[in-house]
């Protein structure tokens, strides 16, 4: 495989008051950022100015976990904070160009309302609307929408599959040119150009069609985030971009050659889906600048909290009877995310760590990727994984917001330009047109294309 | 009753092209209007200069029903718009003072869902958000949401009342002291100020608590609009604005006298529930300018289109093998809308109307009262019902956008303010203080009061 050229995509993956576990308690946050809608505007207008491709909102269904005391020591699950939608929709109206990515979990809603909420997205932002589906990691979650118990991990990828294609096929429900709008003649839409999908299938009875028109992207961009083995067989079938956690570039290539490899028996080529990392940089003028500013952050972690942050990591069990200092014990496989999971266990078996070392190394970036180091530093971290195909761009996890998003803006993206990998202006209208994405085709026309043929 | 004094409750009600069954065929309006967002800024921005309390937006949650030709002759039928929750997101971010009311779903979404949702509007407006608690007359939507048939009218409210009661806890889930953001202490959230739902019901089980601080508004406020009796029952227990659809001030003071009546059971005072029926006013400098502009927008319906809104309006029965100049035939009762249908064959067996009378009655304005005049014939007719406590207010239903709002906006709102009944400023900050409506106290609140007493 040559060399590769190109450039990178980059998100801005934007937690209230930054990605590391204790930014909520650094002198330069916003303490109510989760509640503060201008700090958002400030945010991805900054992120538009440098134009980053998307914004990213992770999300929760319901805060994470039910230890209060650990829960009221820390920002970071899902405690208080906007429902990504509706705050998308908000800055739609405040920004011109850059993509809005928002989390919806295929266990806990109906696909209709998700079809149309993103399609409604999409007219109002002029086509830069984006779903990250998940299927929610957490037990928490499952029990403010009416069960007992957590779906089985296996029984939540089979929903998501069916919830997929149905979203997919409402997005299908009329032509591009469906609606005629003919006064005179009194005819609102062509019969012909609607489609009802008459969805049945094993979890849900859709009628259709959707009553919003085509998306302005054709269909809103899809985004995934789960590794697992089922994680990776559903983005393969239907994601257009893949938020990913890998430690190593040897990992991330690994990955990335899997997922990609796994796109042709679905008819796809391997650049309609987009491989895009999550990474934490901490960047300073100098290398020890760098070292300081993340030594601050480390110092603000509440050892109760990083304890707590690893347990969830490792699949949600209760490690407080082990020894800070003794290895991880072995753990059963679990029923919430198992991908990350096993990558966090991974990195404390290669790296033989303590529980203690495990918190401080993964607690502030909570198991993604984090650089510390000068903007070549990163720059050569972030060019090393793109060029030897283990990405095509990455989630730029800012630790501490504003600063770390202002940091990478001023100082990292003028060395990624330097060097050609990335933009100085957008080449697009759309959130898929900057990505490099394909226009779908809808779901109807291509059968006609087929009877034509035939 | 002693004579009333005070001022009017205004809203604006947002249909893409206007409220008249026609409205899209008309020069002047803009035919891609529901997926125009420009069109609806516009709009907001003038109601919120003219100082109108709240838009409103109504909502299917699909397409109202499968006769496509009809449908294709409309745009009237939730065809195609944007979904009400992300527009108003993006509204709300491009308007100040304004008030934001959208329609929910109790019978086809989660309250955990709506609970957020309205939560993080109301965040992000600075506590201008409504909710239009709606059951769902239509069929049609069912099916897009996993049901064969549709749940019956008893059921849907007997589901709305306990939908009701979890979305309220959950906008209880947070005191409003409850976030500390102690940085030094390392303490986010005081423990004591979290309060866990833990509901479980005949439909829902929610344990909570909701993952979105308590809202500006303490509770956004809840709006409804049915009137049959499970209607009434229903609102008094919860609403706190009602938006409904009588043809006469006799009816008007008659339901205004039942609501109102019914607060007591449930500890509430008549001024906590607003009764803002609605009106589609069409007017003009004189009244033949009236007049003119209604046979305008009468002669653009479709004899095709009439007929089936009437069957709509009536309960979804099939009328076209009945003699257009005939008598409305008997209909058996619906499961669909029992009270727009009881509103609908009234008017037509007390004027003796047949089949196309009727249409060119109800169908302009789609069941609603339409009151065609000059500025202040339309003053009088409005204050009449507000004097003599048929109405505190009106829902503002514009025939045509934009023309009909700014005509409003122009000829009427002067009169009514030379007459001392509307607001040349915002009284408060936020749309229940405009509304003149209460703060709710949380159940934990009043939980501890009692407490206290005892």
């Amino acid at each position: 495989m040559s060399q590769r050229t190109g450039q990178l995509r980059l998100g801005a993956f934007l937690y209230p008051t930054g990605h590391h576990i204790a930014a909520w308690r650094h002198p330069h946050s916003l303490a109510d950022a989760g509640s503060n809608f201008r700090h958002y505007v400030q945010l991805a207008q900054a992120a538009e100015a440098a134009k980053f491709d998307l914004v990213f909102l992770a999300d929760g269904s319901g805060t994470r976990g039910d230890n209060v005391d650990f829960l009221s020591r820390t920002a970071h699950s899902y405690v208080a904070q906007f429902e990504p939608l509706t705050l998308l929709s908000a800055l739609a109206a405040v920004t011109e160009r850059i993509g809005l990515v928002g989390t919806a979990s295929t266990t806990f809603n109906e696909p209709y309302h998700i079809a149309r909420k993103f399609a409604s997205l999409d007219h109002i932002s002029g086509g830069r609307a984006g779903w990250n589906l998940v299927t929610s990691s957490s037990e928490h979650e499952a029990k403010n929408f009416n069960f007992d118990e957590h779906l089985a991990h296996a029984r939540r990828y089979e929903r998501a599959v069916e919830f997929a294609d149905v979203v997919s096929g409402l997005w299908d429900s009329w032509d591009e040119d469906a609606f005629l709008r003919d006064k005179d003649a009194g005819r609102f839409f062509d019969p012909a150009k609607r489609h009802v999908l008459n969805h049945r299938g094993e979890f849900f009875k859709v009628r259709g069609p959707l009553n919003v028109a085509r998306a302005p992207q054709g269909h809103p961009v899809v985004v995934q985030a789960g590794s697992s083995e089922a994680g990776k067989a559903l983005a393969a079938r239907t994601a257009e971009v893949i938020f990913t956690a890998q430690q190593t570039t040897a990992d991330a290539v690994a990955f990335y050659a899997d997922v990609k490899g796994r796109l042709a028996q679905f008819g796809r080529e391997p650049d309609d889906l987009k491989i895009m990392p999550g990474v934490m940089p901490i960047v300073g003028r100098t290398e020890s600048e760098a070292r300081d500013k993340f030594a601050e952050l480390q110092a603000l972690i509440d050892p109760a909290v990083g304890l707590a942050m690893v347990s969830t990591l490792t699949g949600g069990f209760d490690l407080s009877g082990y020894p800070l200092d003794g290895p991880i014990p072995e753990l059963p496989e679990t029923n919430a995310s198992k991908s990350r999971q096993a990558l966090t266990l991974d990195l404390a078996r290669r790296e033989n760590l303590t529980i203690r070392e495990l918190y401080l190394r993964v607690a502030g970036a909570r198991g993604h990727w984090q650089v510390v180091g000068t903007p070549q530093q990163i720059a050569d971290a972030l060019e090393e994984r793109f060029v030897n195909y283990g990405a095509d761009g990455y989630n730029v996890m800012p630790a501490l917001l504003p600063d770390s998003l202002n940091d990478f803006i001023e100082l990292v993206l003028p060395e990624l330009r330097r060097r050609g990998l990335f933009r100085s202006e957008y080449e697009g209208g759309t959130l898929r047109a900057n990505l490099g994405l394909k226009r779908p085709q809808s779901r109807y026309r291509a059968e006609e294309a087929q009877t034509a043929e035939a």
